[in-house]
Formats: C-alpha cells, structure tokens, sequence
C-alpha cells in the first residue's frame, strides 16, 4: 500500500434534498472529512443546485463540486424532460408500486462513478450517498443489493482499490424510514427549512406538495409530530 | 416485460483507436445495430474524437453521441494533465508492470455507465467495449472480473433489467492478443490507416511511436507480418 492522508476523507453525493443532507450530517458526525459533489443533469429546476451549494458551504465541507452531466440529453425521464409531466398525487398511498416516469436512466450509476473517480484523486475511501430504499419511489439503484454490487464492482475498478485500499459504500439511511431519517437529522442539528426534495417546485423553490417526493416528506414530519418546515416558509 | 424494439441495438464505446474500431466490426458481424458513443474528457488531443466520428460514420453506425465531460477537472492522470508527461519507451519491454501515470480514474466505469443510461432510453441491452487484459498497460477496469462486477452492477441499476431485460457487457477481445485483434479486424475487412491509438500524437494525428500504445499496436501488427498502416501514412 502508499501511503495516504491522515484525515478521513468522504466524498458524498450532495442533492439538497433532505435525505443526502442528512447524509451529510451522519458523515461528519463519523469523523469524516466531507467532500461533496452535486450534478447538474438537466433537472427542470437549478434552485436545486444552489440550495445543496448553501447546505455544503453551511457544513463546511472541504470542496464542493457541481459536474454537468449530458444525461439529459439522452431523454426518458419526467425530471430532464420539460414535456412529460411529473406525476401528483393528493396521499402517499396513492404513490403506485411501479418505477415512477421520474427515474432517470442510471442516475445513481452516473453519480457514484463520478465519485469513484474524484475519490480516487482525493485518496478517499469512503463515499456517502443518502439513498434510501423504504420510504423511497421504487427506484432500482436506491436498493441494497445495488449499493453492495456498486461497491463490489468499485473495488475491481479503481488503482488504489488494486493497491489495498477497500471502497466502502456508505448508505446510513438505506433501511430507515423518512421519518427515522428526521428524527436523526434533528438531533444531529439538521435545519430542513433549507433542504428541497420537491420534484417540481416552482422557480423560487416552493414545493409543489403533490409529487411522491414531497408526499413521502410531509408523512415523515407528520409521524414526527412535526410540519416540514420547509412549509412553514410559504 | 414491456414490449421492446425488434431490431437488436447495441451501445458501444468507440474511441477511434485500434480496439474499439475492432470491437465496432465485430459487434456489427454479430447482426448489432450499433449505437457509438465517444466522450470527451479533457484529453490532450482533440483528434481522437474527429477520428471516432470519421470511423462511426464509415461502419454506419445509427447515431453517434459524443459526451462531454468534467472528469479532467478532477486531475490525476497523464492522459487529461498537460503538465505530466505520457512515459515514452524504446520497447515493448520496458513497459512496467505497475499501473502507469496515464491511467485515469475510474474511467472505464463512467464511460460504461453513460453507456448503460443511453442503453435504457434506447432499450438496448447489449453494451460492447473494446477493452483487453493481455496486451494492455495494466489498468484495473480492463480485466474480465472488473467486467463481470459491473454487469452484475448494471441488472440491478436498471429499470429495464428489473423489468426482465437482462444487460449483457460483451467484451470480445478481452483474451486476445493485440495480434489476434489485429487478425479478427483484417478479416472482418477493418481499414486501420483511420484508428488512431498513440496517447501523444502530434496535433495532425501522427503516433509517437514510443508510448505504451504505440509499442504493442505496433508489436501486434509484426507479428502478423505487417506494418502498421497509420505509420505509413507519415
């Protein structure tokens, strides 16, 4: 093995949203050195990247990088394509138990390469990503088996995996529910009214409330006996 | 299963080198209608991609996307930083054993994973890549189980492989030698004046002959009997 930095490096995919947020608050509270990455992929809305610019610069991560992505390009899914719709629902129960037109193609594959490969210039070992399969929309790449076949195929793919150093995949909310992942956010100090998990706010950032993604948020503060206070804002 | 196109499509990584031009030829013999895609990532030479889109068009491929992306910003190897320079050598022996300064991070994976996300909105299930662990310089994501990892990765990534579209990564050269490369696209009628594999070409595309690629492309045609035809072009 070389020798490495004494510091625990992490990179974590930082969205904004809610869940990668907390992510990030579990990475330090790990003892982490947090480097966070964002994408732009063409998402119907750029208020998400500025809000996961003031959430990392709030945290105080070592860098925060914003990739553009050409993923839109590709087409296939509601969240880079103006014309198909994203779906509304009035209740969480409605959310159906198909894969939503909200999946992009491979996205988390994209992302946790990109973060593979920034890891690996970094001499990092550790990479966060908030993905949560429970309280989730039925996504492929948010599921365990994957993160373990993501890691599995990391450690075959990277110099310094060869070299001796192991890529762990770290998913803490992996089998929490929305609410679980508040109530532990809160008490590491997480402010929500600055996370957005909308997939389709309008321009200024105001949650539409009626996409599976806000739906699953409001039921996680609820069961808290909270309101989101991202609500509170409006 | 949802209902699929019926011609069988292919998305294959073409980067215009000797390889990947191969690994066109053969997907095409194998009744593939292909689908290339070529990326640029900060390389030091443009020309790579002007040959990949000469190529692409000359085998008639159905589309070809060429993908920008920021990997270079992240540093680390030879072949994205101007200020490191590409290993020469005098030959094919000296090329070490240790993984070269001209490896870029993680960029097999990022460039199968752009693949995968075209392959999704195509639905193609089939992706092809040029890569091979005999006559290589050594990089981790060229082997048959770094291969194997990420097709295990990808069928459980994707909405489709959920769906029951099984996603298969062919890699037909990966046991061949360069010779043996060479011999398969002879036959299958490849012109290899056109495939440009040096790492440091001159501005016009003329190899350097003394880089790692260059000294086992040019052993691969010797050993057939022949002369590399690029080098006849100077």
């Amino acid at each position: 093995m070389t020798s490495r930095n004494t510091e625990k490096r992490a990179v974590i995919l930082l969205s904004g949203g809610l869940d990668s947020t907390t992510c990030l608050a579990i990475c330090k509270a790990e003892g982490f050195t947090p480097y966070a990455i964002s994408f732009r992929y063409g998402q119907r809305h750029a208020i998400e990247i500025q809000r996961a610019a003031r959430i990392a610069a709030r945290y105080g991560v070592e860098k925060h990088v914003i990739v553009s992505l050409d993923l839109g390009g590709f087409g296939g899914s509601a969240l880079t394509e103006m014309r198909l719709d994203v779906p509304k629902h009035q209740t969480v129960e409605e959310i159906g138990q198909e894969i939503p037109i909200t999946y992009v193609p491979a996205r988390n594959t994209v992302f946790l390469s990109y973060a593979l490969a920034w890891s690996e210039v970094l001499e990092a070992s550790d990479l966060f990503v908030g993905v949560n399969a429970l309280d989730y929309s039925g996504y492929p790449d948010c599921r365990p088996e994957y993160i373990q076949a993501f890691e599995a195929m990391a450690n075959l793919a990277t110099k310094s995996a060869v070299e001796g150093h192991r890529i762990r995949i770290h998913a803490p909310l992996i089998h929490w529910t929305k609410a679980e992942i508040i109530r532990r956010g809160l008490e590491l100090g997480v402010d929500y009214s600055e996370t957005l998990s909308c997939y389709d706010p309008d321009p200024s950032g105001r949650p539409c409330r009626q996409c599976d993604s806000c739906l699953l948020r409001m039921r996680g503060f609820a069961d808290n006996g909270l309101t989101d206070p991202a609500l509170d804002l409006q």
